[in-house]
């Protein structure tokens, strides 16, 4: 597959279903996971939604010939569901939770105590520096009303920061998984364009799957085809992104999915169609126009500010909440206390009535004050990209007019004499 | 102070104790560090503890023609407490939580709801691309008894992996801040160990300021010196540390610290003393022995150990209280429910302790949820950390041994044909 100084890696990424309890047929499923993947060539494997460290470590055993190395990554209370099986040694690894990942109230959706994440691993192809992500983004449950459309552009902006910061000494970057985005959607534009990541689906030479690549497919036995509408056949919302740098150009060869059902087999892997891309050394890279990556940071800047907005009003409303729940306290400590201002002497002090209101003002003051605590921290982290994502534009504007930059990370010649202003120019 | 291929940098960290309403004479103190930044030929300037945005904004006023670049690091319920002012144009910024940082229910310690986290701007030095990072991590209250021990170990383990992985591009890396660790404590030498950073206290060729370098000094006025025993005249906890790569070396110059007072006011800039740091290019960088470093993460990992030892015996102890005050509602229902258990007919059913009960009842029984919930996530992290740490014993094992392993990041020649074996050895 690979000649001592050309790389060629067989990429596979599946988003498991893998709910304890709730997703169905999952022990079978990852029984046929397991036997496919053990049999195939894949070099690396990135699995999303492996809940269960169980289940992880089941893999582990039965890939333990074909792919004697793997990490699973651990975050917030349930975990980040992110494991990656690799036939190559895996020497680092490294873990960013995203800062934004939906409400704990909105427990139905689950999101926010699977503390999504991007999982990083560094591994040696053919003497080349690999550095392989995988991450999976928060849902879209609604494509309407979508209320968590902030955090998601957040989770993509944090996304290609830390892969562009953690990159530089990498000579391949590879990047699967669930991102809950479709193609042109702003978090996945803004992803590519601004770390150069390429689409296997769209820079593959020969690809044999679902029409235009759809991963979340209406054949699949596991969807409920309601919920892809207005998307009558499906969505492509799973991916595997490539890029090599300066000195090592990369291509896609081949690219394939699964078609919603496994021969032999009663119900497909999961409800996500799975992903295989073969990656070889060869083509150059391209460069993303400068004017339209400003564009798309812009656009997502002002999503962000719309999400501050919500954050905003939410907090307000919490805090009005609060306000009211500590009035309605003073109000019947006030009626408990003064005794004319009580029912009249004729009738009982309604004790059950009096502790039951109390407990309801106390159950009001402390959701509220958490509510309070977690909108502020939402609020911190929406206002921290939005200062990012400013001085990205300020930066890539200046660029755009040909001022001097500091060089990207990826170029590391160093800059002839004038090209960067010295130490002492008070104008840089 | 630079030639045209020379980085020549002076670079300041303070931690500004800058508790609104808390901290003695903040606002001017702040008067006092803005006059004097404003007037020092400082290139970066690394702030902690600047807790009021209000303040942030008050010296980026001040600083505007001084240092007219900067940047304020938001996260957590408060905000980080990180800013960094440059005379030099920042490009782009980064910042990574602290996986672990505390407990939200030691309030009186209140580093939980500081978000603390490390900082990153890149900055261009006379032509070269310098990745600066500033941070705060969780502070030590006793030193015989540190509870927060496996939390700063974890810290610490972070901090060396986002260090290690974003400044691969990066000509010079320069790190400030408050550690909260002494020189010689474990996190310390993790860090320094495996990113190769130098302290510039240990590397200067001249220094002013206080007897080994200490940054918290009974000296200080705002300074308990009861709190200091058993280190009568201080300890060394703030650092600015510092390296170059294989083709860029660094050394330090000069470097100078506070003593406790500030000539012609009152009061000192704050409780920890300012560090000052002229550093320049030149001399050859060292490479930490490997075996050393190996020691440093088994005794981290230890101590890691320990840390998720205690996070699931303090799980244990919640899960069992929880289930307690379960089992204390369920009798109380049982009593109210069935009549024959209750006290008799003749006595009146007790409405007011009944409810007092049964709202007791359920504040245990969310406390302790709540309790629940946060124990497994710090759980998660610990073991998060722990796998890391192992992964990495294993690599620095093998490189020991001269196995083939990635080269490291910051050496960016491709290897030669050989070293690294080929993407098809199964070996690997």
């Amino acid at each position: 597959m690979a000649s001592a100084d050309c790389v060629g890696v067989r990429v596979f990424s599946l988003n498991c279903w893998g709910i304890p309890y709730l997703s169905k047929h999952c022990s079978q499923r990852y029984q046929m996971i397991g036997e496919m993947l053990s049999k195939n060539e894949h070099d690396i494997v990135l699995l999303q939604e492996v809940w269960s460290e169980k289940d992880y470590l089941y893999l582990k055993k039965q890939l333990s010939n074909s792919h004697p190395y793997s990490h699973y990554y651990k975050s917030g209370v349930i975990g980040s569901g992110l494991a990656i099986f690799s036939k190559h040694r895996i020497y680092d690894t490294f873990l960013y939770r995203y800062s934004l990942n939906g409400y704990p109230y909105m427990a139905h959706h689950g999101d926010w105590f699977g503390g999504k994440a991007v999982g990083m691993a560094v591994v040696n192809l053919g003497g080349l520096t690999a550095n392989i992500y995988v991450t999976h983004l928060h849902a879209e449950y609604s494509r309407e009303k979508d209320t968590y459309l902030a955090h998601r552009v957040v989770q993509a902006w944090e996304l290609q920061e830390f892969i562009r910061h953690t990159s530089a000494g990498a000579d391949v970057v590879i990047l699967g998984g669930d991102l809950n985005m479709h193609p042109e959607d702003l978090g996945c534009r803004l992803l590519r364009s601004y770390t150069g990541l390429r689409d296997s689906y769209l820079e593959t030479a020969k690809f044999d799957g679902c029409e235009n690549g759809i991963t979340l497919i209406a054949d699949n036995t596991f969807i409920n085809k309601k919920e892809l509408i207005p998307f009558e056949t499906g969505i492509r919302i799973d991916y595997i992104l490539f890029k090599g740098t300066s000195k090592t150009h990369i291509y896609c060869d081949f690219m394939s999915t699964t078609k919603g059902s496994v021969p032999d087999h009663p119900f497909p892997y999961s409800d996500h169609e799975a992903l295989t891309a073969q990656l070889d050394e060869l083509s150059k890279t391209r460069d993303s126009p400068l004017a339209e990556l400003v564009d798309i940071v812009t656009e997502a800047r002002t999503e962000v500010k719309v999400g501050l907005h919500c954050a905003e009003r939410m907090r307000y409303t919490t805090a009005r909440t609060g306000v009211m729940g500590l009035a309605l306290l003073f109000l019947e400590l006030a009626i408990a206390a003064v005794p004319c201002l009580a029912l009249g002497a004729e009738q009982p002090f309604p004790c059950a009535s009096f502790y039951l209101l109390a407990a309801l003002c106390f159950s009001i003051l402390l959701t509220t004050s958490l509510l309070y605590v977690f909108y502020t921290m939402e609020l911190k982290s929406l206002q921290g990209a939005e200062d990012q994502m400013r001085l990205a534009v300020a930066s890539l504007q200046e660029k755009l007019r040909g001022f001097p930059v500091a060089r990207p990370h990826h170029t590391l010649q160093r800059p002839s004499e004038g090209e960067g202003p010295s130490a002492l120019d008070p104008e840089e």
